[in-house]
């Protein structure tokens, strides 16, 4: 970025209009298994919250073309564990989650038993001859790293240091209470385009004024196509900050900007005026903090032009328990807003598949699409 | 075909049984590719007739796995670009056809809007720095050709002569009303089968006795399995050229030979005595013209093995207006005509597809199936 | 099998553990594409029972990627042949089945004829040059053997031996009265699952404790996970050789372990005793008798992940149409047994895509899978 953003005035414009990402990164099938190589299978990969996850239970999931399995035990140990059994590669889960009866992984094919670290621990019926040690059978594993109530996998070994995910580092919700929140609402939405689509769609607020009418009424900045108050060509250094701030009277993101239940006790001023506390975790996550909720947003790729997007909506479980709470109420804005950008992205899909278009360019205001498209290129190059 | 045909005795049939086109032509999708590249990326494409296309409308189209669009302006004027903005390549139109409200073309991701010459005019809320060109940013441009009243479209630039297109002449329907015929009835159908495979069967009549007993009720020599009298045995140059008439009292393509509604004004009687008028557009249409009405066939390859047909009945004005004209009378023949020759054509493309079967043998009275193969032989050269 | 299995002391078990095929065998397309080649091109293909093709009819079959016809003329002689015409390669045949009014195969485009040898007869409505020979378009001939009643096809030229082909000899089921047998029941299912799962699940009865319950009870040896009495540990060659018997009191696979109808009547006492005689036809085959029905299970790959899997249950005519026969109580153990096999089949298949699994590890008493893979193995060599 040093080259094109303007750091000596404060502002985070490109000074110029660089190309987009190569069209065939959107659809190319074999690009594709490259980004699932060098992007979904070396980086942390969000996988679901702490708190949805029950003790003794194992659960599939379905992660880069990878069949794994997550293991809770009964001391709430997390483990996460490739979907085969060392004889002859049974599937030791079938259904979408299982409870565990004992401490074991019990394969249903030929009964091989495991542990929950995945060590081999019986084979029935059979002699096993000495070539055959039982400490080289163990599952395959796959890293786990918890943050913030939040589950973290990583199929490559070693994995990326984690603290140097999150955009805004590994405490920028330390005042919000991520790991005792309980999932009100969950959304799942299949869309059809490529995941990079989604992202480049969520960096930049060019397309606010025309896609999201009702969000820009609450965030007046998105209404101008900004997404942060120095964007504007009267900015300064010395402005006050305070272009993201809601209209005035909204609290938070619902219809009616009032929220949805008490605020959060341990936050600063700075963080409830702000409206929103946004972090990012590439590939997979991005959070949007706000005084009374907090909605973790993720996505998954099935597939060169499929992607699975998730939207879980978390709340204090004195709000979701309180008399009168709305979940409806609470949800509904960002629901549009979901589903207007699924929207745009997949009309976005649709016409870069074009024969001729081969790239396109990306205007001064668009700094975190490319920001996010050089993190894809640092990514792809080894 | 000099070196196969007879000339000097003026019978058209072959000289020997040449090999047909190799069996993977038609299902491999390599070759498929090949052919989108070399022949329908470079040829006029058949893209619909210019009454049924309002003014002030743009309207999708699919052709050879490319995402364009026809635009029509107030005046009439049609132009053709490819479906996709040149600022991040989304989609335009993503409806089937919507009206235009302004002269411009906007986008809906963004709001770039261009005139229906395709010139970008302006990109709303983003600041361009010296490096970005709005002239250099216009909408992709497809080449137009507007004949008889079809609209013929060319992704190739420069594109090819459109007077050597038609295999009769640029002229052979100048005495039809072409321009000012409405579209009575529109049938499209999803065929299983190579588009080369309905040419095929479109260019011989040997299949005529046994696929279409009712054609060849009204059209004796169809009976014969001829497609042209100079075809039979005792033909002779001197013999009198009446083999493709009607049967007696036949007029047009009716189940009853009746016309179904009164003759074209301007026809010779020659072109009334005929009973029908082909002309030919490889690679995506032919037309068959009566006294009465005209009749569109066109394809448009989906895949290897899928091809769209399409089947558009026209009509004088007066002819569809006047009372007690039956649509369903004037139509049904040719409607079991090209229903059988889908049949057939998918009959022919399952088998051909056996490992046994490398290629077939063309018959002598296949000579305009091997003049179809030479063009598309010539077509892939280069 | 020879460095691997202990033939001094009696015992089949392997004397190690080898590793099991490599994964990718298992699902990747260009590999599955080898094994139609070398296997299923080559090697001799169950296609159905002589007695359940009438004469005088024609019979669709799909194998291995061909579109063929079974032919069956009025003397009972049964011929196979590509189902493509040599004309311009239509199908000959798109009805499941259909009769033959004449003794000969019609192209339904052209009305080609072959005779039932599949001669080329004639050609209407053509005048073939003199480069043009009937003898050469003769339809495309697939080798065919008839054996206990069982139709088996194959399409390599020329064929394998079949009498090398069932794993007993073509001798072993000479005492069952295969040819008058009636098919009082068929059962096709399709398998998410590569065809060579099917047969390693076939191979081995280590799975049967856990899977297979209820035929654990009325063949107790599988409830040890043994197939045969020799792999017990105190198994010495001086053991009575009883252990695959059926319970006590049984003398048939069925729930009740009654037999449905009365004993074939040229069965030896050792053959009523041991309960089930098998006999395995690799690629497609295996046959289970017993002393009251037969029982033939195969498999046609419909991809790398799709198997066809198909169960006829053959009975005497006189037990067919006893008063108060049970065709339900006759097969239902079976048909849960098969329904078990082919879901523990897709579970195998599921987990062994896993890309850290990259191949299993054979148990000793595995050594019918092991036997299974070599073959596997030689036939791929060339």
């Amino acid at each position: 970025m040093s080259e094109l953003s303007t750091p000596q005035t404060g502002s985070p414009l490109l000074d110029r209009c660089p190309d987009s990402l190569p069209a065939h990164y959107y659809f190319d099938p074999a690009h594709h298994d490259l980004e699932l190589k060098r992007i979904w299978r070396r980086n942390w990969i969000y996988a679901g919250r702490v708190n949805d996850l029950p003790a003794m239970t194992v659960r599939r999931l379905a992660i880069a073309g990878e069949n794994l399995i997550l293991v809770k035990d009964g001391d709430g140990t997390i483990a996460c564990f490739h979907n085969t059994c060392r004889h002859r590669g049974a599937e030791l889960c079938s259904a979408a989650e299982t409870r565990l009866a004992a401490k074991l992984i019990v394969c249903p094919y030929h009964a091989w038993a495991y542990d929950l670290k995945g060590n081999l621990r019986s084979t029935p019926y059979v002699s096993v001859t000495g070539d055959f040690r039982k400490e080289d059978h163990g599952l395959f594993k796959v890293n786990v790293r918890l943050w913030n109530g939040l589950i973290f996998i990583c199929l490559a070994d070693p994995p990326p240091d984690f603290e140097r995910v999150p955009d805004l580092g590994a405490k920028a919700l330390d005042h919000w209470p991520m790991t005792e929140l309980m999932t009100g609402r969950t959304m799942v939405k299949e869309l059809a385009c490529n995941w990079k689509i989604f992202w480049e769609n969520y960096n930049e607020c060019l397309h606010c004024p025309g896609i999201h009418p009702e969000l820009c009424e609450v965030v007046p900045i998105y209404g101008k196509g900004y997404m942060a108050a120095n964007e504007a060509p009267d900015w300064t250094p010395a402005s006050p900050e305070r272009g993201t701030r809601l209209k005035p009277g909204a609290r938070s993101w619902t219809v009616s900007g009032e929220p949805c239940g008490p605020d959060f006790p341990g936050l600063s001023e700075e963080e409830k005026a702000r409206g929103q506390t946004f972090v990012t975790l590439y590939p997979t996550t991005y959070l949007v903090a706000h005084v009374d909720y907090v909605r973790v947003v993720s996505l998954r790729p099935l597939g060169p032009e499929r992607t699975e997007l998730r939207a879980e909506w978390l709340f204090a479980k004195a709000t979701l328990e309180a008399p009168g709470f709305d979940l409806q109420a609470a949800t509904a804005l960002v629901e549009r807003v979901v589903a207007e950008d699924g929207a745009a992205s997949e009309m976005n899909q649709r016409g870069l598949k074009s024969s001729a278009f081969t790239a396109g360019r990306l205007m001064p205001q668009e700094y975190d699409v490319f920001n996010f498209q050089q993190w894809v290129r640092r990514q792809l190059e080894g």
